[in-house]
């Protein structure tokens, strides 16, 4: 079988696009290295231009095309930046059609890049076909999210740089989605350091990709809301799959609340803003699901996480690590009491965020309160201080924590 | 007058420390550019060793000194970060003495770099006194978080770097605190390049070096609570302050509300998680309190922002940007009325967050329901069209906003 994407296509594109994508760092991090037991390094590509590797296989398909009178796609993220950076460093009129849902912040920056932003009502595949028909009917340049060759060898060239940047590199981590960049990366590494173990990672809420490499063939899965909306999508494409097939040892999946501790985990230790797709390979990690051996290389794809999001992500990492709590007491409705919990949650050593004070409540007898709080503690050091001083004020008994529940509750939107 | 630290001084600190600690990104950054109106680039000690410049000074002060028995700080912060670290990589024992009243993601940091951490009841200045006494009685090295020519010294060599990194700088922002990193780096400067433009910047919680600069000689201020704890320090040293005096063009204060905002503007444009001290430079620029003048560098000093903490940065952030909003109504309490204000949220493109809905409130007439809603918008011109919607649904002039009162509230501690 002749190759459809070649080490020399990503070579080609690298020197296409070399003037207009950033090398971004890669930063070894002594800290998540000690708290996963490998040697780890962090490929930044959170911080290219538009916030994502995105730019770069959206610049080398235009490098690579005769010139369009214009480029068009269609997208509600990252890949609506890249194409509209892409075009204006080209100096080309670019159309991007965006689900009328997406969040205005994405809408504004596709903009902010000059491209010509239109909303279509209904989900993103809506959006894509009206792109797709828009491209045709004016004849421009229609550019898919990773199903294309110059897209797969755009984003290939973050393989060449990593082995440049860490020519000892033995497992390489990186975020499947579509699978565009894991693709060209794991052909780059490949074909010039076949003994690199290259690890795919993706969301369990959409593991269409996984599931495909499972069966060997093409398969699709329904859109579901995940923190990781950067890797939200239906499946493979045919050629990312054969590639993919070809050049990736292992494809692995990690629940969303790992993809929340990941975040929070690398804002703590790393200084590194990354959204939750940038953060399944150190959610691999963090999980055990890839297995750590040798120096490690985690690709961070992007970091444009909706800040109105970022606060509830926190308190959910915080939740999950047991780093927040919430407790709820049923306490008599009599002088005294809300000071008497009060007391014991500062002989515990914790810090209170909220307290709800209800009376009443569905099922709860008459005369009793129940008081939800929610705190900070130190980890779990922290908690079993808690313990002790609510056992000592004789509060043990009346806890009920929904801790449970909270992290298996759905994940914000 | 001889000067106390001199070029050569931070030229051999530099050889002192080179191989332990790293030379941290000078990034460049398009979008706050554009936004700040100068081409601003960050020096990202936030990506420093411990996350931010300390370890530069301990370094430097432990290399140059016979060598002690052990070393002593008392440090609520990174101070005690940098001197553990700085200790453990010249195999010396540390102790450090910290408030007992010290977030424990502190104290566990300080402990992870190998150093005995005490605590002792009362402000940060009894855990210092604290350490000096300890430091005496046992004949081990006392590190003063600013006040020593060593420490200057090494926090100077921030400047050479950045003077490599960025030739052509033309105003430097440099967070004050008690003056240890902005004198060593405005001296480092200034010797090689007298036409560079430093200002330091200082929050308006603390002004004690602004106030110390303007008097001509040294005062403090009490202690306040302060988002930019990292430079929450009373006033400078005679040592500081005559260094600041000589080679620091000016020095400017910003409120707490801009530094939360520079905050969550770097975490969304440029993917890096700064303090609030860290904040400062690019608080300035947007305050407009210092003066935007050609090529211009910031110093993003730290980047030990407390978790904890980060989600209600966030939320203050978006408040006084304006995309946050918490509106009340009075409404009467018939059936439909929640329905009413909900479906008018709905039709302005509100997302809400949050909703309160109580019937006994002092001062509100029996029959009437206070409705308090929290809830995101897309910036100003979301808010304007919320504003229509709420005037269509003859809502408005049952509006109260509580933004004024919110931005002006106390930060978080």
């Amino acid at each position: 079988m002749t190759d459809l994407v070649t080490l020399q296509d990503i070579e080609a594109a690298r020197g296409r696009i070399r003037e207009q994508v950033r090398v971004t760092p890669l930063w070894p991090t002594q800290s998540l290295s000690e708290r996963l037991g490998v040697p780890l390094s962090l490929k930044c590509e959170n911080l290219q231009r538009t916030g994502s590797f995105k730019p770069r296989g959206a610049l080398n398909m235009i490098a690579a095309t005769p010139r369009p009178a214009g480029v068009v796609a269609g997208s509600a993220g990252n890949h609506a930046q890249g194409v509209a950076l892409a075009a204006s460093m080209h100096q080309l009129p670019a159309t991007v059609f965006m689900p009328a849902e997406a969040p205005i912040a994405k809408r504004l920056a596709t903009e902010g890049y000059g491209a010509q932003v239109e909303l279509v009502e209904g989900p993103l595949s809506a959006a894509i076909e009206r792109a797709r028909a828009f491209a045709e009917e004016r004849g421009h340049l229609f550019m898919p999210p990773f199903d294309h060759r110059y897209v797969v060898a755009g984003q290939g060239t973050v393989g060449l740089e990593i082995l440049e940047q860490e020519p000892e590199v033995e497992t390489l981590l990186v975020p499947a989605g579509g699978g565009g960049l894991l693709a060209g990366v794991a052909l780059a590494v490949k074909a010039l350091r076949p003994e690199v173990r290259v690890v795919g990672v993706q969301t369990r809420a959409m593991p269409g990709i996984v599931d495909s490499h499972r069966l060997g063939r093409r398969t699709t899965v329904p859109a579901v809301r995940t923190i990781a909306d950067g890797v939200g999508v239906a499946g493979p494409s045919e050629l990312t799959l054969s590639l993919i097939e070809r050049y990736v040892d292992d494809l692995v999946e990690v629940p969303e609340d790992a993809i929340a501790r990941a975040v929070v985990l690398l804002i703590e230790r790393t200084k590194l803003v990354v959204e939750g797709a940038g953060a399944l390979g150190v959610a691999a990690l963090l999980t055990g699901v890839a297995e750590a051996r040798g120096r490690t290389v985690a690709v961070l794809s992007g970091g444009n996480i909706d800040i109105n999001l970022l606060d509830r992500i926190v308190e959910r990492g915080l939740l999950d690590e047991g780093r927040r709590q919430r407790l709820t007491f049923a306490a008599a409705n009599v002088p005294g009491e809300l000071a008497r919990i009060t007391n014991a949650l500062a002989a515990g050593g914790a810090n209170i965020i909220e307290v709800a004070h209800e009376l009443v409540v569905p099922g709860l007898p008459v005369g009793v309160a129940r008081i939800t709080v929610r705190l900070d503690v130190a980890g779990p050091e922290g908690l079993t201080r808690l313990e002790v001083a609510l056992l000592e004020a004789g509060l043990q008994r009346a806890i009920e924590t929904d801790f449970a529940t909270d992290a298996a509750a759905a994940m914000p939107s």
